[in-house]
């Protein structure tokens, strides 16, 4: 193991498409419903515009022109959007309600819950992702996800990659920059924790998108560790 | 079980008493630092001075007579002044800081961790404490116990038995008031959680201050559920 990393206490995770694979979920439940509700729409389209709404939905709120929303609420003025975008009607609100609860309900990366209580016997794991509290701890329940503590953009009022949300998460937790090491699959998240001190491991997550999108998938930019699993970065911090 | 408690979705415990036994773990740290530095002090009238010096110095922040400050530097200033008022000298910043933190190493009740562990099966379960959120995490890791959710007092900003705290979980963890039950051994934190529209559980926990001493201990007032231990509680909700 890398020696700068000998000081690292706590893991701090990006949650969407690092520890779940939404776009899978997202589209089995679409899926489902459409089957129930005999609705005709390409749900794969439909979940990567769901995800696709989503960053620009949080800059609103980054900048300014929404007032802080969780992100259950921003979920759901995007699905209230795609809903007529997809011509799917016939949805009672509590239809609508429980399909925007998906999000609470994604399956986790097959390596992802090992992985994690390996790395929890060392680390103090914590999410640190932009969903909300209620919906990262309904996952985990779920998924069986052995999170030491539960953190949210929602708890620090500003959403990633704001600077605010790392250097809260260490404080928080009570650790030193450097001892904290954010996890992610995405290089922009890594490299906003680096910029607060911290340490950063990136995990390749090359089916986020879908077979054969353009994704982060280099092991080449200075990050503390590779990893292509959780499970690997678990033999790589010696676990 | 009581037909209005069907609606619990979510049970938040305070921490300090209700579910860990500071006043034990205090003196038996104490004693062993004493032993070690050869300190003469009477470590029981110490924990207690401790605990004692607690909610005055909570009210002074709730007031804002001080700005926000974590437990562990509430901890920290009272302490600065036990030992002097106690003559305890001879301590290195570093053991200072370190017993600062025995508030961390608190054991558990004898049934907390199983109480807990039937009423996960059903329930979210959350701290809701004026602990701050590493002290409680480093003591669920210490312990084992098996929370969904750490919710502490530092995520609000206000100390209990400000409403804010209890309505704050409740919305953090996406359920209206009645979904929630607060689990205390303390009448007033039961009554203020009540005051916001939750269900309230009222644990005993006789020897919270040692033997003899008076402490809230009978089923008497108008609370959902009473119960002699956290294994009873579980029993009482049909787990």
């Amino acid at each position: 193991m890398n020696s700068a990393l000998q000081d690292v206490k706590a893991l701090t995770f990006d949650v969407f498409g690092t520890v779940v694979d939404w776009r899978s979920s997202i589209i089995r439940e679409g899926e489902e419903l459409g089957k129930r509700k005999n609705l005709k729409a390409d749900w794969v389209k439909f979940a990567d515009a769901w995800r696709a709404g989503y960053s620009p939905a949080m800059d609103r709120v980054r900048k300014g022109e929404l007032p802080w929303m969780k992100i259950d609420d921003l979920h759901r003025l995007i699905l209230d959007q795609l809903l007529k975008d997809f011509q799917v009607a016939g949805l009672s609100e509590a239809e609508k309600d429980h399909f925007n609860r998906v999000w609470h309900r994604l399956d986790p990366w097959p390596d992802s819950v090992e992985g994690l209580r390996r790395l929890r016997k060392k680390y103090v794991l914590a999410t640190l992702s932009n969903g909300n509290v209620s919906l990262l701890v309904n996952m985990a329940k779920r998924a069986g996800l052995p999170w030491d503590c539960v953190l949210s953009a929602e708890v620090f009022k500003h959403y990633k990659p704001d600077p605010e949300v790392y250097s809260g998460a260490a404080e928080i937790l009570g650790y030193k920059p450097a001892e904290v090491m954010m996890v992610a699959a995405h290089y922009g998240d890594l490299r906003a924790a680096k910029a607060t001190g911290q340490k950063t491991a990136f995990v390749a997550r090359p089916l986020e998108y879908g077979p054969g999108a353009k994704v982060d998938i280099d092991a080449d930019p200075p990050f503390d560790v590779n990893a292509t699993s959780f499970t690997d970065l678990a033999t790589k911090l010696g676990l």
